[in-house]
């Protein structure tokens, strides 16, 4: 029998655009010991959650509770919810999620129509208006802050569009909820899809999400009782004639989850009981530290970190005018292999930045200011560390100039 | 702006069906830090738990790897991933779970039949193939370990003759891994679902599932590269005629998920990081104590447990000859609310124990006997308390019995 060492995780400098460093009392919070799902104190803890997350996504809707999964879970459970087979949906891309989103959308039956921006910047509200208007769909998908070019999309403009017209609008803001406004009402936005392990700061397994009550509506049009909780009442429900199509998921049927998250507490799966305790700590910390002063926050360092890297002679990759605050995008300098240098940060200095993908693979490093991990200590280590490794491969980069030009930012602050 | 209490749950004795208590040292595994999903360090994390998982299914199937979600994920990942529309699919159904089996089933777009067995029972192997032979089913689903019923169904038999025939052969073992043998390769079973918060004692959270080259040839023949991460060369794949049906789920597609945890690590979602420290430091301890040693200890525990409860003259639901050992379902005797006595149970003796679903919901009380929570001081606290709340509510049981019953077949062994 082989035998397996005990967990030893190094420790690191996470500055990706996500999983990022998680708070010291979010990882406590994840050793403390298991609940059942419906005991009590276990179901308190669900609820302060959801009246937490309201907060978070600038909403007074009903529903607002995570997806247990990965963030592309609450996608999923959004777009397979929501979406009926045959559906018209319209998909703005900008960036690889963009393209995710399709990709989900057109397994849920939709029948997808997606307009492209060029990567690296975003469309104006009267591109997306235009063709809303040509396409007619009966929903938009659009994403928030693309973490794959760095850029992040007005809505509030196309959000109205949509409302007039009776159009839903679902927003993947995976990437900005907690470290950028994401102003959910005020938007128009109908249903929303948050991340947590980017500027929430918690490890990845839930996925936070709202919508209001005319998703809702939508959804609950659809809704059946799980099979083997159903009573008669429930299943002559079922024969009704001329009802939309059933939901394809029931792991991902946010008619069941509404009724798991509700106070009939209809049983579905086991809560993720550690997972939740990570989330309800996480979002106090938001929600303590307030979300003016965290997005705040967020700029600071953003602006500490672009300074340094400006002042390095490093240049940054995209359209400045739409740049997402929470991540940064290099161009590798020619003749610089920047996976090497990617290697030589992680392996000598501990500290972690991401490469990107698809046409950008090779490209462009991604520097993350996310959460936990957007704190002065981290963006001036990775300055130091990231001159000293250009140095080591040969860039002519000016030396000496980064970190005094991050440290001017905070002076001035 | 609402402050929210600092989290502090309490310490409970927790004898359900799961969740179950865990190890102080999974615990301490969830607070350890982040690492990014691509640091060698962790993707040597998902080897070794790879690793691990087929220890822990008995098998040699290339396959073994934990869904991302609770452990209704496994099951629909599997589900959606090897049912095509219109598949002819048969479900013996013997309780709850058989039901959710079917629920999924259907929602996948197969043809269900199913052959239902009373409450407390299973089906002999005949009787299931016989109906294999007169349904000709393109896969059979079965659930291992009832939880609802506190069943378990042999299933030796029932393989080979799926084996045989050319029929799939998928198995729900969400409450049996861990506590009793699940043997994979031996039984002929193509698909596994295990679960997390049950015998293996982790938090909910993850879903391991194992399954063998006949499985991931139907698999592999819907696969798509994602949308995004497609190469021209990969595009040109979607091409080809008389395909079968793509996978309806992108999160739960296993074609795309095998790429994740094979050596393309082509990027899927963002594993969880805290849930997979938790899972391979928990397969860690159980391949420790020994697959053997711990379906053993198992079967100890129950053995004191029911001696308790008898001697109390506490009666068990249920055929004897099929009892699941992890899980024992008392009869509520007559006249006593049994929500009652398990409100006492939890506030006064921080003790949970569970009620059950449907036509059993007010009639039996389960209690599990799983992982970590498996042990004689749970047990032995249990019987006390539970004679002690049952003398409060008026019911006639024997007094001063119960824990000398148990204690003797401690001392016997």
């Amino acid at each position: 029998m082989k035998r397996y060492a005990e967990l030893a995780p190094s420790q690191r400098t996470i500055m990706t655009p996500g999983p990022v460093e998680v708070d010291p009392r979010v990882l406590r919070a994840l050793s403390y010991p298991i609940l059942g799902q419906f005991d009590p104190e276990f179901t308190s803890y669900m609820n302060d959650t959801m009246e937490m997350l309201r907060a978070l996504f600038q909403t007074s809707n009903q529903w607002a509770f995570p997806i247990d999964g990965t963030s592309r879970s609450g996608i999923e459970a959004v777009l397979t919810s929501l979406i009926e087979p045959g559906d018209k949906v319209l998909i703005p891309i900008y960036g690889r999620f963009g393209n995710l989103l399709y990709e989900i959308a057109e397994r849920c039956g939709a029948e997808v129509t997606s307009i492209e921006k060029e990567w690296g910047t975003v469309f104006t509200p009267e591109e997306v208006i235009s063709a809303i208007h040509r396409e007619k769909p009966a929903l938009v998908l659009m994403v928030h802050g693309e973490t794959s070019t760095g850029r992040i999309q007005p809505l509030a403009e196309i959000g109205k569009a949509c409302r007039e017209l009776g159009i839903l609008f679902v927003v993947d803001a995976v990437a900005t909820i907690g470290g950028v406004p994401v102003r959910t009402d005020e938007w128009c936005i109908d249903a929303v899809i948050g991340g947590t392990q980017k500027c929430l700061s918690v490890p990845s397994g839930m996925a936070p999400i709202t919508y209001n009550d005319i998703a809702a509506k939508k959804i609950n049009a659809r809704k059946t009782i799980e099979r083997g909780l159903r009573t008669l009442l429930d299943s002559n429900t079922d024969d009704i004639i001329n009802r939309p199509p059933v939901i394809r998921s029931n792991y991902f049927d946010l008619s069941q989850l509404q009724d798991y998250w509700s106070s009939a507490r209809l049983n579905h799966h086991t809560e993720m009981t550690s997972m939740l305790y990570a989330l309800r700590e996480g979002l106090r910390l938001v929600l303590d530290e307030g979300l003016d002063e965290r997005f705040t926050r967020h700029r600071l360092h953003e602006s500490a970190l672009v300074a340094g890297l400006e002042a390095m002679g490093l240049t940054l990759y995209g359209d400045p005018s739409c740049k997402l605050p929470v991540v940064t995008c290099i161009n590798i300098p020619d003749g610089i292999d920047g996976e090497s240098v990617r290697n030589m940060l992680l392996n000598s200095f501990g500290i972690e930045i991401a490469s990107s993908f698809g046409s950008l693979k090779g490209k462009i490093w991604r520097i993350g200011t996310m959460g936990y991990s957007c704190r002065q200590t981290n963006v001036l280590q990775l300055l130091g560390a990231l001159e000293a490794v250009l140095i080591r491969h040969g860039a002519s980069i000016h030396t000496g100039t980064g970190l005094q030009a991050a440290l001017d930012v905070y002076e001035q602050k």
